[in-house]
């Protein structure tokens, strides 16, 4: 087989069969298969598509099987997990995890980190002191036995395949492909050893999908393809036009997140984590139906038993417990600011794009891969969308390492807001469900 | 700039400036871009095509740029070279350019080497013993300035950036494109200083174009681009189903061509010949009309002038000069074979490409790039399409090394061999000609 005739193949818009579309992927994986070879094939598959019955299976199971695929079948319950396509102040894993986990769903979740405007879970935990992200696989899985969840990254035995095509695909535009976005996400997220998977799509300026139906697509196909290997998924398609929450940045975010646990936080962010909350426990079968998952959600919010399991797995993975009850032990910035709205009106938008791109620039995310991320820095949002503001309120509190940073966030936050005279239409932040 | 920006631009179908062409052209040449993004950028062409007036111009530009680019302008005359898109048989460039030369047109010819079933002119020259092909630039003009014509091979300072992309094309399925195929031509065709160019542009079985419609639109985005850079350029559209006359093959062609500045030889090569041969003059300004040049080409054919120059210029490259007179001085195979039909009928077809396989098998020919063409390995029909045929005449004599290459080379033309009972419709030779 030649890596030649299948891209021709493919160029053509011939369809691929199984024993080819592995001979690529184990190619990416081994290095038999030129980067150009490589590069040329994800374009053609930018303009071609992989087809949903016929492919893209074959492709997804390809990948999956480039590496270590986690076997947790001997631990009882099912296994779930909960999947968002990316945003800004999105730092619902922290509250879901423990929160499902402690109404009887097991979930096992290895989490990214951030890249461009969108943060990462991993780079949100790794603010609490101590923690370890990087454990072992046994490890990860007593805890999600014996706690019901544990919150690690991608490990180098992890579909090693999509690891070397994502790179690729980073490099050669070729990143936006429903089909290669699809079994991206799916590569990594069926190896954790999960029976279901709950999708979060976000939608709109801040998302990767700036459209609803994009959205929409996205979300059909990955359900589509993970019935076809057998397991679950159901998919909500929320709003990010603006962040979620009032943190955005890694401590802050810790610090919002424990106050949801609490039962209190932003009421975005608590809706949202209950409503993900809701499709996990019917994936998980540990709820009947909406109304008693919600009730059970509600329930272990209210009587602080999500935040102790949150507080739990945290000192299981060797975290700094003492954090969840009192979060000034959290990494504290060096430099603060209040920035100041120069004029009065009504916030008509907050750019989320905009407004992760300045928490980059205080320091709290990354432009390229290889930066390091400063645990302190990030934004806490004084105003919200569709607030009536006067000139000289504080919209938002800036942390970072030093004042050209502020400066760099500053300028970068102020160009995320506009005014209007009018106040702007309310959005829902459940946009769709699908499953 | 960032390579990145403008794959991406161009996937989604963008037109791409000068500066941005340039860029990457110039990151071709010097490693600086990548090759998964080159890679990339080019299966985005293949799928967005170059805008023929607003990209390809400026693309072809900084091709040219990348290396050297001749100037011939204080050699009286014009300077005209001929192209073909490649063959079976096809020795044209070998007669035609003398003839040409002896006929007023300076002919700087740089031609290349033979890939796959097709042959390439330097391969069939460097079968005259002791000839030259990589001569300095200097004594290349110096010859042309003298004799009228010098036929050498690209050096390592023409346009580099067309033959990294070429590997790059060749290795991703991205050769058939044709604003790709007309910039990586005529990079190196302008490259040689020349005002003019006639274009043979096969169709068919064994040339490159499959049909007309796609060697028309190769030809017209061949003309214009040439239009656009200050260079005349006229086309002709010819038949390349079957091979062009009797020989295929190195010394073989060598010693057809010399049969044809005899002024015999067979009727096709000898036609084609002049046919170019009439372009060449036109665009060359050294005959004000068809019938004028027409009879001037014959002239020099019937009175040995062009062999005459055939022989000076082989002398002058170092060749063995004496093979003109005596082609039996070319390198002679160790085994011969007369492949013999085996059943009668009416020849109705020989396919060419078939037949350019059969001389590659029989050491005439690369399979890849590295491969050693063997001089004296070919192959000489004794029927042509349209030939009524007996059991046991002779199809075709076989020149290789030893008998295994003949017996791969006999598989490969027997498969090449259609019979039928009917005689097939007569083919035209030029089947148009564009300007």
């Amino acid at each position: 087989m030649r890596a030649y005739d299948l891209i021709r193949k493919k160029r053509d818009g011939g369809l691929l069969d199984g024993a080819e579309l592995s001979f690529l992927v184990q190619g990416a994986t081994d290095g038999s298969v030129a980067d150009e070879q490589l590069a040329a094939f994800l374009m053609a598959v930018f303009f071609r598509g992989l087809d949903p019955v016929r492919e893209l299976p074959a492709w997804l199971d390809a990948m999956l099987r480039s590496g270590q695929v986690l076997d947790l079948s001997a631990i009882p319950g099912r296994k779930v997990d909960k999947h968002s396509t990316g945003g800004v102040g999105d730092k619902i894993s922290l509250p879901l995890a423990p929160l499902a986990a402690v109404c009887g769903v097991r979930v096992p979740m290895v989490s990214g980190r951030g890249l461009g405007h969108t943060g990462g879970t991993l780079d949100k935990l790794e603010s609490i002191p101590g923690i370890r992200v990087d454990l072992p696989i046994e490890r990860f899985a007593e805890l999600v036995d014996r706690l019901g969840l544990c919150l690690i990254g991608q490990t180098a035995e992890i579909a090693p395949a999509d690891r070397k095509l994502y790179a690729l695909r980073d490099a050669t535009a070729t990143v936006e492909s429903i089909p290669l976005i699809a079994s991206s996400i799916l590569s990594k997220k069926l190896a954790e050893g999960i029976d279901a998977l709950v999708l979060d799509v976000k939608v709109g300026r801040g998302a990767f999908m700036k459209t609803l139906p994009e959205a929409r697509s996205l979300a059909r196909t990955m359900i589509d393809l993970c019935g076809a290997m057998g397991r679950r998924c159901t998919a909500l398609l929320t709003a990010m036009d603006a962040p979620l929450g009032w943190a955005v940045g890694n401590a802050v975010e810790v610090a919002e997140s424990i106050e949801v646990l609490r039962g209190r936080g932003p009421e975005d962010v608590r809706e949202l984590t209950l409503q993900l909350g809701v499709e996990m426990l019917l994936a998980g079968e540990a709820a009947p139906d909406v109304p008693t998952a919600r009730h059970r959600l509600e329930t272990a919010l209210a009587d602080g038993s999500a935040l102790r399991r949150f507080a739990e797995v945290v000192e299981a993975q060797g975290g700094d417990a003492a954090v969840v009850a009192d979060p000034r032990r959290l990494p504290r910035p060096a430099a603060v600011r209040e920035l100041r709205i120069a004029r009065g009106g009504v916030l008509a938008a907050l750019d989320a794009e905009q407004v992760g791109l300045a928490a980059v620039e205080l320091g709290a995310g990354r432009a390229r891969k290889e930066d390091r991320v400063d645990p302190a820095a990030g934004l806490v949002l004084r105003k919200r969308v569709g607030d009536e503001v006067r000139a000289g309120d504080v919209l938002a509190e800036l942390h970072a390492a030093d004042a050209a940073r502020l400066d760099a966030g500053e300028a970068r936050l102020r160009a995320a807001v506009a005014l209007s005279d009018e106040p702007p239409l309310a959005q829902p932040l459940v946009l769709g469900r699908l499953g």
